[in-house]
């Protein structure tokens, strides 16, 4: 257990964070309190975005290799147009008819392939969630939940109960068991190592009497620290749905495209979810999320329970969505996050022959994870987070991830070109070379 | 217990309703699924929307006496040019240091008064109220939670358990306690009698081992049927705050300036909550809000809770905030709702004495609720619906609210116009001419 996900083990509430002389930290820490954490020990004040660089007001340039919500790139101008035209023209909600959220459901789901046939807007990940956990309860009559060690669904109540990334033990709901992410140096088969898991936390949760409501996944492991290996999930989904239970997809880290291989991070994996949640990228900074689900699960919960959310499927957020996908269609930027992605992980790959602090280096499309250790390949957390402030002293911008918070997360706009792959190279390179390995 | 709040008692699934032979309603159903409902039995498909008027793909005008999200007016071009502006330069979240959320942080709390002194961003009021909930039972180590009889506060898990007009008591959680609204028709002191059934409601959850988190209340009473008297809640917060309990004012609905009188719901009731929620018309449509408090109330939550809410605080999020207060301010809007409320509620009361289905007329500013009632003096809702369905048919757009669903609810953009009352009260005439009392 770590905070290391949330926190992202370099975050500072900043107080004495150095050349911010005109008060912006101490305003934000008096106004904002003690929640609100900064990145970096010398934070970064960005006052301009374009495609995959982000800007402070001295004109440096960054190179953003962190940000998956500005996806199809920042202030991209056909999402700022797209946008524009709809503020406008109205914006109103889901109670009078508007053709816009009729038109993008009608894309949306086309790209979620047969059965999931049905979706309901809300505006963050964490409102899907929550609301994919009642739709789930709803259809099952049970509450248990099932998900990963270090897993980061969202913040409501409901959902940090089942997030154990924000506190482990503290936070998790008596209804709630925790299954180790497939994790492919582990012995015997992944898959079928985590589906008995799955089993025996299934298992748990009906002799506790809550029965079992679903399996939530991240579909490509995100807060765990990045597992990434395909088909991983057949035979947890099947043990899941063997005890009635209903298998959630989180694709709001994977989905849009990020994998490159395909649209949702569950097509990887060779499994067709009953409940889809996506949110992040969806708007590209605007908040849209949704959840998308087979009619037959959704029912019930749709049929008994008042849901209405103010401003979930607005015409302005469906114009925002409906810009991102009209980008990663008109730009294929699948085929352009397989081409980088894997041009970038070969550039990692070739700098780590030279620096023995690189362990496993794994991902998909523009989705990576590079495991910092020690030189008896223990995860080594306090180079991780060096070599994170060195490369933004490079002005370029990761964070890490994972139990130990030692996993390099990178996670660009889809949008980056061969030369911020260098760029970053570079950087990283420089960064394994100036920093040196800690206790952990 | 009513589904009439959320519901709106004018809601439909659509199925059959008319005229829209291009499809868009079936596609609605099929694609949305049951859960999504339609105002109107001939439900209206706008495309544009102006100050506080609407037009469908006709032209044909509607005037808006019903969204309280377009607050400073439909498509309000300061608003639409600061989004722009801030969406062509960056958009990224908190923890990068960026002036516009400390900016307007130190605007926002200018108006809440001395001791709120700290403001926590979300997206959603939903997701204001669940964070209010966590931050109350942090500071106060209980969960006991009490509200009014026809409350609603969002629709995550957490808050749908505190909002009975979701469903009464099939929502409620264990840890809630409902206490009728403060109506002034009972007998006795309103506020001593609130403060009385706010005192039992605390004896019993410390009886049920739950102890006392907090006092919500939407501070004009929205779903429980807009109950406006000033100087209600005092007693009642003393009687929270004696059993260690916090006061949560939820100004989602009251709030930037709604009832003239004050920026914020409670400032008409002379009490200082120790949270205070935000949200719909915070930032005129786009997904805004924020929970505001004491800092001492706030600490526990925000220095042992790791909270990240991605949207939150967002730049663009706080460009639209910081355009609606130059608005308020700049229009003057508390003042224009005084003096348009006030004529709002002399032409509905001239024409509630040619009309005895017109019971109490009652509200602040331009948050106005009338009652419809049988010959008798018992609510009818049937015929309260009759009228909003009559209204919507003469182009003006209003709903229902309260537990019998027979109260007018009357919530139009601030910007409301002299010639727009004329409308507003021509269509109410003829519509209370045209129905009939129903059975109730």
């Amino acid at each position: 257990m770590s905070f290391s996900n949330i926190m992202d083990s370099n975050s500072y509430t900043g107080g004495s964070a150095g050349r911010h002389g005109d008060g912006i930290i101490e305003a934000r820490e008096r106004m904002l309190g003690p929640a609100y954490r900064l990145f970096y020990r010398n934070p970064v004040h960005l006052v301009r975005g374009e495609g995959s660089h982000l800007f402070d007001a001295d004109g440096t340039r960054y190179l953003d290799a962190y940000n998956n919500v500005a996806s199809v790139g920042h202030c991209h101008p056909h999402v700022v147009d797209a946008v524009m035209r709809q503020m406008t023209s109205i914006n109103t909600h889901t109670r009078y008819l508007h053709d816009g959220i009729v038109d993008y459901s009608g894309r949306l789901l086309a790209t979620l392939g047969p059965e999931i046939d049905q979706v309901m807007y809300a505006c963050t990940g964490s409102e899907a969630n929550d609301l994919a956990l009642r739709v789930a309860s709803a259809h099952t009559g049970a509450s248990g939940v099932i998900v990963t060690t270090e897993a980061y669904h969202g913040n409501t109540h409901a959902v940090t109960a089942i997030s154990p990334s924000n506190g482990g033990a503290a936070v998790l709901g008596p209804h709630v068991r925790t299954v180790p992410p497939p994790d492919p140096r582990s012995a015997g088969s992944t898959a079928d190592t985590f589906a008995d898991h799955v089993r025996r936390a299934a298992d748990d949760l009906q002799r506790a009497g809550f029965g079992v409501s679903c399996l939530v996944v991240d579909t490509i492991f995100s807060s765990d620290g990045i597992f990434a290996d395909p088909d991983v999930l057949v035979p947890a989904v099947a043990a899941a749905r063997a005890v009635g239970a209903v298998f959630i997809a989180d694709e709001v880290q994977p989905g849009f495209g990020r994998t490159g291989e395909a649209m949702w991070g569950f097509d990887r994996h060779g499994v067709r979810p009953d409940i889809v949640t996506m949110g992040k990228p969806m708007g590209n900074g605007l908040p849209v999320s949704a959840i998308a689900a087979r009619p037959d699960v959704l029912e019930r919960f749709a049929t008994t329970q008042p849901y209405f959310n103010t401003f979930g499927g607005s015409p302005v957020s469906m114009a925002a969505a409906a810009a991102v996908l009209d980008v990663i269609e008109s730009e294929d930027l699948p085929a352009q996050v397989i081409g980088i992605g894997a041009r970038l992980r070969e550039g990692i790959t070739r700098i780590a022959a030279d620096h023995p602090a690189v362990g496993d280096i794994r991902g998909a499309g523009l989705y990576i994870g590079v495991e910092i250790v020690t030189a008896d390949a223990a995860p080594d957390r306090g180079r991780a987070r060096a070599i994170v402030e060195a490369m933004r002293d490079a002005h370029v911008l990761i964070s890490v991830c994972g139990e130990h918070g030692n996993v390099l997360k990178i996670r660009p706009p889809l949008v980056f070109s061969d030369s911020d792959v260098d760029w970053f190279c570079t950087a990283l390179d420089s960064a394994l070379a100036t920093t040196l390995a800690t206790a952990g």
